[in-house]
This record gives structure tokens, C-alpha cells and sequence, in this order.
């Protein structure tokens, strides 16, 4: 359409599997795009966005030089699609958009609850961000998933004693940083010492038990415990994004479980399978409540979802609610309820 | 426990089989039920509240004198579980509360959105609690079932084009007042004549469609269309709330089916059927989104659900949001995000 948005110019770093289907859902919506970022050195470097994307008509290139890309594009707001960890490359990330002064929506997991673990650069993260007068907020598949249909179905029911969740999702739909942190086609004894040898960080359902904690306005009594089981292939099972097949025996994921004990007595709880899938599998999210004294009370169950895909449209749908947000790190029980923008600029 | 309460005032208006639930909530969560009022000349009046409900130690009198009743016991929040539509018995029932300065919260289906239709009930009612600077809400199964969690749902979606709900309601657990809207045990001639000869009223799904357009930031082409179907009884079938068989070829209840149209290109409905169960049919709640070509996007259901009972868990969860709520009646749209609250008074 020849119509012009006169929505807010987005920029885009990270141009990965998730970054690239955010571009194409920021096109079908008419979206201001401005700029997009990858490595240094990166073979995307160059080339047009609209190419990588599949998206005909998006002209703009793709650049490593992140600061002055920025400063020439002056975006309202950056979408990061790069890692999970707040660790100090993401950190490098952030604090480039932050400078430039624009407001920094991620799916990096950790951000979508910084606080949750004692992180200096996140208190860093904070006062940058306050000083720049721009929000960064962590979004995805769990804001909508595994935190706020979650904190909306206990919001019907009489007597609030255990949450639990279980989901699954498709290595294969997230591209191969997430595959190798899943330890795809590892051996069980790798895996083992990996577990016992690692100094592991904490889950992606650790972060989301933790705000759906602060959402239904719980105290947790200490960090959720992990429980991490290996998912092993049946039969020899081909990895699209390694390029390569998991043998029988070895790893197609794992299962983690995430439990959080509240002051208040509920107790929180998910378990979250990440693996290679087989041909008829799809993603699931289920989350079971019970009363106090441990009877079932409500169910809530999204079948054929499609995890990496609603990671990114909810990115997308959360755009107008971060630059509405205040100043510093703004976590998702801040913001209103998650709904979805027919124009991505309010008013 | 000897604990007392240091919660809201708490009164109920109407203590039907949706007042005596919501009393056996707030009993357990330990809230302060400080009167409980009646029609004058029911068989109710001069009862015990804990006797009623099956509740020990509730030692409050049922009294048919509304404004005496309120003068004296000075609740803060009253709740109305009376009727369906505001009409003239419903707004004295409202405007007795607010008079007596309490705020409201009712499960009347009509004040989910009193201003989807042209009501001058509703703008005076609203000029009142406005005088006497309190808060009108209507609540109930709808706020989470047919409004909130498909607005959230909708929030992980990349194109919305369509919105879709189907549910079940048994009209058993509602009590006689329904059980006589749902047109039960009526012949189907009768159904068709009703059909035609009535000026029907709006369905509680026309109220609901309309929340959820305003929530999701849609505007109306205009009012939501209805479409009414028979459930027959294929044999004949016990209507355990109206004490009668409805014979087979009689009435069970009616699917209304209701679609809203928007200005920007989606469409909302939802098919509601509220029928006597037979044994083994249980409530569901379930939508289904679809993108602006009509392909299938997302799912969300709802399976075993207790409608008449989340129905009450739900008002009881909104009663911290409607005392902070500003005067006026104030629609659920503006009220935060429904949640679980292990107390019922903020902070």
C-alpha cells in the first residue's frame, strides 16, 4: 500500500530466526522500520533487510557499525533479538540503544525479570536507562503464556493454593544458538556432567514464575528450585536447524522444572520441555490450578501454538506499551494488559 | 480462626444460589460480611447468612429492609446478585447502595457495559454514584471467560481478523430466575412465538462482545447481531433448579450466537448455549483466533469449568479493584488486570 505509517521508527538487532520473523510481522502491519543490526562481520552484514526477511520493498541494509547506525536512524525504539543472558555483550546491546535514546524491547529471557537474580548490570542497565530517560522492557512468548492468561485465570478463582504448568516447545523453531543450550545431540554422560560440572544459569520458566509471583502479588520465599531431566531420542531424529541427526540415545533437549514457594502459602510451579521434535508434535501450554487444600479448581490449555512465532508477535504487540512505560527497566507486571494493536502507535 | 478481618465492609443484596456462594467465599478468605438483604416478605428474612449458606459461626441477619439495613451496617461494598437487566427494580436496588455511600459490584449482565445500549438508567445511575462519589461495576464469569483472556490471547497474535468463542452453561447451577429466561421446558412453538412476539433483550454475550471490542481497541459498526437456536430435549430430562422433567421435544435451554462487526475489519462473535445438563456434560469455554484472511492463528479452551461458581470467585476478586476504582459506574476495561488477591484489601 502507498499509505505511509506515521508510527514509531523501529530499529531491529539481531537478525536471527526470531529477528527476521519480527521484521516481517513489523511489514504486514505497515511498521516504520529504520535500521537493523547484526554482528560485525556478520554475513548478513550489507544485505537488505527486506531480502533476509523475504518481505519485498524494505530497502534498508543491514549494518554491524550498531552506535552510529543508530545515531543515523534515530529510532524511537530497539528491538533486541540476540541472547538470553543479561551477560556483558547483551549488555554492550542494550547500552548502545539506551544511548542513542531509544527505548529497548527484548526477548532476551532474563530481562524479562532482571531483578529476579542479584545483577549488577541490571541495577547498571536501570540507572542508564533512567539517565537517558528510556524504558527497556523483556518480553515473549511467556508474557502472554506463562505469566498473564496464567494470573487472569486464578483471578476466577475462590481459593488459590498451587499453579502448575507444563509446556513443550520445538528447538527447531528457534534456530541453533537455543539448540546448543538445549544440548542437542549430546550424550546422556555429557549431559550429566554438563549438569553436575556447570555452573548452570537459571531457566527461562525461573524468570516467568518469578513475575507471575510479583503479577498475583505473592512474596516467593526464596529463588525457584530447578529440576533439570534429559529428553532422549527414541529413534535417530534430524535436527533442521543444527543441520544434523540427534542419534538414538542421545539428547533431544531437556525438561526443566521450575517450583517457587510463597510466603503466602501458594505454591508455583511449570515444566517446560524444549526438544528436536518428531513429525506429528506441536507446542502445548497447559496450566492446572488447585485449592489450598490440593483439589483441582480451573485448567487452561492453548493446543497447535506455535511458541516462536507468538514470541515475536507479542514483542510487536508490547511496542506501544514500552514507550508509553516509564523511564529504566520496566517489568512486564508494570505495564497494562497485553492486547493487540491494530495501529502500533496509540491515539 | 479468631483472627478478625481487618478487610472491607462487606454486604450481598440477593441471597440466591449466587449470594450464598459468594458468602462461602468470603467466609473462607475471612472477609468482613457485615449484612445480607432480601426481597421484604421473603422466606428468607430474619435468617442467619451462616445458616443459609452452610456456613458456621455467620451470625448476620437477612433483612428485607435495604436502606435501613445499609444506614446501619455502613458496608463499603455491597454487592447485588439480583437480576440480569438494569430496569427500574435493579436501579433501586443500585441506588439504595449508593445512597447509603457503598460502592457496588454486581453480576447483572447488563452492567458488564451498561452504555452498550442507549440506557437512561445508566447515566443516571452513573450521575449518582458519581454525587455520592462511589464506584458501580458489573462482574462475573464474563470478565475472565469471554473479555480478559481473550484480550490476552489476542496480545500474542501477529494479524487479528476474527475472534471466535463457543461456551456452555448449565442452567441448573444458575437457579430458577434463569432457568425461566432460558426459556426451559417450553414447547418449540411456544420458543418460535416468544422468538417473534417479544422485543427480546440483549443476550449476556452482546454485553460481552462490546467489553471486549473496547478492550481490545476496536469500535463497533454498530450493535452486536443475534441469532437464537432451541436446544431440544431428546429425551425427557430433569431440571433439578425448577424441580420439573422437561419432557423430550421440550426445551432445555437456547444458543444465542452473537457477532460484532468492527470499523477496523474484525469481526467478534460468540456462540453461548445455556441449557439443563444431562449427566455427563460439564462447562467448556473456548475461542479460537483467526488472521485477516481467516486462517486459523491461535486456541484457547477452558475444559471442566464451573461457570456459576467462577462466576462468584470472579466478583469476589474484583472487590480491592472496585473499592480503589474511581466514582461513576466504571467498566471492567478500566480496571487493572484481573488477579487473585489472598487478601482482599489492597496493601
Amino acid at each position: 500500500m502507498s499509505k505511509t505509517s506515521e508510527g514509531p521508527r523501529i530499529a531491529i538487532h539481531g537478525l536471527g530466526a526470531m529477528g527476521l520473523d519480527i521484521i516481517r510481522i513489523l511489514h504486514r502491519r505497515r511498521a516504520n522500520i529504520v535500521a537493523g543490526i547484526v554482528r560485525p562481520g556478520s554475513d548478513k552484514e550489507g544485505r537488505r533487510l527486506g531480502e533476509l526477511a523475504g518481505v519485498p520493498g524494505l530497502a534498508v541494509t543491514a549494518r554491524g557499525d550498531a552506535a552510529r547506525a543508530l545515531r543515523e536512524a534515530r529510532p524511537d525504539i530497539v528491538i533486541v533479538t540476540v541472547s538470553t543472558y543479561l551477560d556483558d555483550t547483551q549488555y554492550e546491546v542494550f547500552s548502545t540503544a539506551v544511548k542513542a535514546g531509544a527505548d529497548v524491547v527484548t526477548l532476551a529471557e532474563e530481562m524479562l525479570h532482571p531483578f529476579a537474580t542479584d545483577s549488577r548490570l541490571a541495577r547498571d542497565l536501570d540507572a542508564l536507562a533512567k539517565d537517558h530517560r528510556v524504558t527497556v522492557t523483556g518480553t515473549g512468548h511467556q508474557d502472554a503464556y506463562w505469566v498473564n492468561l496464567v494470573s487472569v485465570l486464578a483471578g476466577s478463582t475462590h481459593d488459590l493454593g498451587g499453579v502448575s504448568g507444563r509446556l513443550s516447545w520445538n528447538v527447531d523453531d528457534f534456530g541453533p544458538v537455543l539448540a546448543q543450550l538445549q544440548r542437542v545431540g549430546t550424550t546422556t554422560e555429557e549431559f550429566a556432567h554438563w549438569l553436575t560440572a556447570v555452573e548452570r544459569k537459571p531457566t527461562f520458566t525461573y524468570y516467568a514464575l518469578h513475575t507471575l509471583a510479583d503479577v498475583i502479588g505473592l512474596t516467593p520465599r526464596g529463588p525457584a528450585e530447578s529440576i533439570t531431566e534429559p529428553v532422549i531420542a527414541q529413534r535417530d531424529t534430524y535436527c533442521k536447524t543444527l543441520g544434523a541427526t540427534v542419534e538414538r540415545g542421545r539428547l533431544l533437549g531437556y525438561t526443566d522444572t521450575d517450583t517457587l514457594h510463597t510466603k503466602e502459602g501458594v505454591t508455583l510451579s511449570v515444566s517446560s520441555q524444549g526438544k528436536v521434535y518428531e513429525e506429528h508434535e506441536t507446542d502445548f501450554n497447559e496450566w492446572r490450578l488447585t485449592d489450598s487444600e490440593g483439589n483441582p479448581t480451573l485448567h487452561l490449555r492453548n493446543s497447535d501454538l506455535k511458541t516462536a512465532h507468538t514470541t515475536c508477535a507479542t514483542l510487536v504487540n508490547r511496542i506501544p506499551d514500552v514507550i508509553a512505560a516509564r523511564p529504566g527497566i520496566v517489568s512486564i507486571e508494570e505495564l497494562p494488559q497485553l492486547r493487540y494493536w491494530t495501529e502500533l502507535h496509540h491515539g
